[in-house]
């Protein structure tokens, strides 16, 4: 049984999926069903073939773990191929443009590309010169795929997502973003305990508290107070350098057992990962009975490939 | 409809491509005749299979766009797959030998390699120690699919190909070379505009001297007038380091729009890419209209395979 | 016709396979009858499909030809897809630890992960947190899967395993430990020539004598003395920075026309490549008549589907 008869019943009036600004809450919703969808009927050995015949390009400017794997294998599983390629390795490296590139792979029949690592305008400024569907993969400013996979997962956990509080402790970085985006669209309250200077940006926020509450604190027992869900990061970014700084201003910023004890009783700690131990998380948390970090990340897989079949079959 | 039925009226009496010296008018046009084949039923979503339970091990020592994907998509349609092995992640750069390289891929059944990046001198050590066909990618001294898939392009654009004129304004590297080499055998004039010093080696141009006319001169004008075509590439290639003093010779061996004028009225703009625009062309010639760059770049695809098809089912 | 069904004769205890110390000589044998049957069959154009629609993850840290040639092909010729994950490409080079990678490969799932270039430690700590198979594609101690190709390969070229002398001439590597323990178990007897400070661990020598003869010598004429084999490997292995000391100290530790002459006139002369000629190896020798360094090669291939036909079915 071929699940494509499942997926009509999903809309996505998008081309692109570069930020979670541009989607609706109903529309995360959407996404969120085609990922149910998917992932139920990949457990019993069922895939859709929304990309038979059909190549997408990976366009990859730093280290990556879950976004390939989740990508080559969800690709593969939806019956396409792709194709790797890491910016150092193309002409990218040698000072050739975004609007070449992307008119390249359009000429070439690439049915999508996924860009990771590239700053939000460049992957504007790719996306203005091609009418691929366009993903992406992480930029300094948002990740939009791993929030919308680990809205996927709080799903999954909790039943729901409104009036849920999600506090996330840590970096205002991309994930930040992201988390404050696309929470207070499906109706979350998001607290986010930052030390001045890196808290996420000011435009971030004001977007979010026109759709839900948003805290931004220096405090981490009143950002913590009530959560359902527990949330951090590593203290240094991809895009960033070393910065000996920032980790000590951050340090105190770390969930341990005393400050998942300050939240409900039957919350959840959640990490996008790679998880950096004793730095941002205590050991006994993200290994312990709260975390649910391991199916953050094996959502991913599903997650992507219900953004894949939505984007490309249009 | 399989298309192996229209492939074997083109015929290659050669195990490899190394250079286009090694090829005669007529079987230029072999090439392009399989090309023009492979394309018109690519377009209406047919493939040969020419490659069926075939795999061709692409060997690269440098960055790529149009040659690796054009191959990694090329050889999947025609039903084969690929090994891409950068040369630093392979024993190569540890001080393995080409020969050993060689009978390796020949012990492992491999149908055909394509070595891009590599001195001439060494695709032909590699050539000597297999008898698997052998594609050159790209070498210091020409790049024989980039000048057969340009032909291609003329021959699509113009009808024909004989007593067209060609001019190539800038450096004499190594597509400066194939172009003079493809050209004159299929009975283009060959013009080259380049600054003193850095015009094409005096073989090349005394071998292209036997087929056709062949123009060196420092003067564009003279080079430019009555073009069909008018030709660029980048003013520093792959195998160099950056040189100021290179660029400073080369900066007036430039196509701008005064240049095009100079050219006939219907004369068509060429470049291999990568582009640098207001480098070696500026912005409104390369993407105005009379540009078919990104064609030239499309038939990289249909090229390949073509070259795949005819040199791997022998 | 199928070749499972030949396979299912064969049986191997274990589920991954980290060092030759685990395996019994009779369960050596197991695989050694699997790789012929695979190679057999091979021959003629069939194969088994013991990996069809499972995912092999290929984890390097290190450059690699035959390891990486014969697993992608591999994988492909018994239906499987593998993914090729350079470390440095992946979030292992930002600190992310074996522990996550591991839980994330298995809650992908992965059906099997090869390990190559990393500390025997690193991959113990791997295989403890997760059930995937996982195969050593060479670590700092031992390199089994080439040890058990070049077994096969005398095998196939002596017709028999026991009583015969193999000589390693050179560095007491991992590849002169894995020869130590894997021939030992199959009643061959071993020397090993190194200079002082070059040999092999006492461990690995200590339980290489619980099964046959091991000769630990600074003598080559008494090492050579009724070879039946004489291999050697490079002075520097890739865990290693160059060495000039060590390669002064290795340098008489090279096989010649003149060490060949004191072995058994039919002894064979093997090498796991690359191949540094004039350095541990004469040219006339690695390319003479005795030479089975590009079978041994070969085998690889055959030997690697037969580990990962043995250990994904189980």
């Amino acid at each position: 049984m071929d699940i494509n008869k499942y997926l009509p019943k999903y809309k996505l009036n998008h081309r692109d999926l570069l930020d979670l600004s541009q989607l609706s809450g109903e529309e995360i919703f959407e996404i969120l069903y085609a990922a149910r969808a998917i992932k139920k009927r990949y457990l019993v050995g069922e895939n859709s073939h929304a990309l038979k015949g059909k190549t997408v390009a990976l366009l990859f400017d730093n280290v990556s773990t879950r976004t390939r794997i989740a990508f080559e294998l969800g690709i593969r599983q939806l019956g396409g191929d792709f194709l790797f390629l890491p910016k150092r390795e193309t002409q990218l490296s040698r000072g050739e443009s975004m609007k070449d590139t992307a008119a390249m792979l359009e000429r070439y029949g690439i049915s999508c590309v996924v860009l990771r690592g590239f700053l939000q305008a460049e992957m504007e400024k790719f996306v203005s010169h091609c009418t691929i569907p366009v993903i992406n993969g992480i930029s300094e400013g948002s990740h939009p795929l791993q929030v919308l996979s680990d809205l996927f997962t709080i799903w999954e956990a909790k039943g729901r997502l409104d009036n849920l509080k999600l506090t996330y402790i840590g970096d205002g970085n991309n994930v930040a973003n992201s988390l404050i985006i696309g929470g207070s669209k499906v109706n979350m309250d998001v607290a986010i305990a930052s030390p001045g200077g890196y808290s996420p940006a000011r435009e971030v926020v004001e977007r979010g508290m026109q759709y839900s509450n948003i805290t931004i604190t220096g405090d981490i027992d009143e950002a913590v107070k009530d959560a359902d869900i527990v949330y951090t990061d590593v203290f240094i970014s991809m895009n960033e350098t070393d910065d000996e700084e920032k980790k000590r201003r951050l340090s105190r910023y770390r969930v341990t057992k005393e400050v998942m004890a300050k939240a409900k009783p039957d919350a959840l700690f959640m990490h996008c990962m790679p998880v950096h131990r004793g730095e941002e998380v205590s050991e006994d948390v993200v290994d312990g009975p709260q975390s649910i970090v391991y199916t953050q990340a094996e959502n991913r897989l599903h997650l992507n490939k219900a953004v894949l079949a939505l984007l490309v079959r249009q």
